[in-house]
């Protein structure tokens, strides 16, 4: 199985006045969750862009479990859960190191696209750095 | 129902090396639209906090079908979908006006909670808000 | 002399666990006080780039004299201070409206430059638009 | 000399359409910085506003020189310049390793201030971290 674990330091602004982090920035760690994965898997996502392949998110959903508090160390758990045609799939678990507490679960579905937007199949050397045939 | 539609002008760093509004960000923009929601029916997220009551998200996600682009204007519609004892649930809808193009679907489900993050019964006044017996 | 006031609403995630608005966003703020001062002197930034010719800022500062609370309120007013041969440059005052208030003063300098990011000379439509003649 | 250097990892969302790093993201990477030379000298921001020291900032400005690009590897360079009665004052110099070419130089002038934001004198046991006797 592809994954990979990341670890995160809450910064400053990323806490909002509850004391916790606001819920918009996890998706902001998931993201760099991915581009980890995927440089560990021998590509990097700005090579990707560059050679016009480009993974916008199409869905996204995450399960809050527990609250992320400012300058504590996190670690994202970043599975790549499914490749198809034109559709790669991600799963996160986002953890406090130590405890191993579970502070919440996501997934992010991305369609690849060419730079004009348009639906592509995934070309082959990605497609074998993702899935080793 | 109660619902509210809220003008949002897309802000310059919203927008991403792809030329479209990074995923993160309508997260953001439904809060407000929910934010406004609950003005419109006659209290303010703000006095809410004030008096002890929050409410985090539990659950996020949303269906992202078009792109947002830079400096344009669109259209949040925010839908109070249901109130239980201790959970608030709202649909969004964002929309481009004019064209009436459905940009992206999204839900958030949020639990009610006081100061120190336990779970508390949503009180009284702001149930007769929400929901008016 | 060319102004504009803009009215600002405090986002939720914009505030941080000192219960006060971060630094960082205000530069987002007065970003949208140009954006809506070249709006109305005729010319929009979505044009601008459209047309080859961007602002990126070289020089930015900030006095913040009072904090910003969420929810609240607050009015930009910029004013564009000087336009020189690839130079423009505006000021910023942020203030709470009815009490006056001013929250924080800045100065953003920037460069025209075209989209390899060379220096260019304002286009004389941008120019006379900016400053008439 | 109190200093320290910082690694900072671009991210996808801190980059615009311009394909450049907004301006507003570069006060966030200079708060990295300070928290992280406070930690290097041994108290950590987070354990300060539990005792109730804050330290907000009174005055940022920012000379950007070259733009900083999506995924790439910086260095942020923390200088604690000054500590009088009631304010500290940080320099940042933001280059790229390897070439040392410089992107951006900023100062940050900060006030310690109690939790309801009334100025105090820095208390002595921080004052001797900072500016050992």
């Amino acid at each position: 199985m592809k994954r990979c674990v990341t670890g995160i330091r809450v910064r400053y602004p990323e806490v909002d006045r509850m004391g916790v982090v606001h819920h918009s920035n996890f998706f902001i760690w998931f993201e760099i969750g991915r581009t980890e994965l995927l440089r560990q898997l021998g590509c990097t996502y700005e090579a990707m862009e560059a050679e016009g392949v480009f993974m916008p998110v199409v869905k996204a959903s995450c399960r809050y479990r527990s609250p992320a508090r400012y300058d504590e160390m996190l670690e994202v758990e970043t599975v790549l859960e499914q490749v198809s045609a034109s559709r790669v799939c991600f799963d996160y678990r986002l953890r406090r190191p130590g405890t191993g507490l579970l502070l919440a679960e996501a997934t992010t579905v991305h369609a690849t696209v060419n730079r004009s937007g348009e639906v592509i199949r995934l070309p082959d050397p990605y497609r074998d750095l993702l899935c080793p045939p």
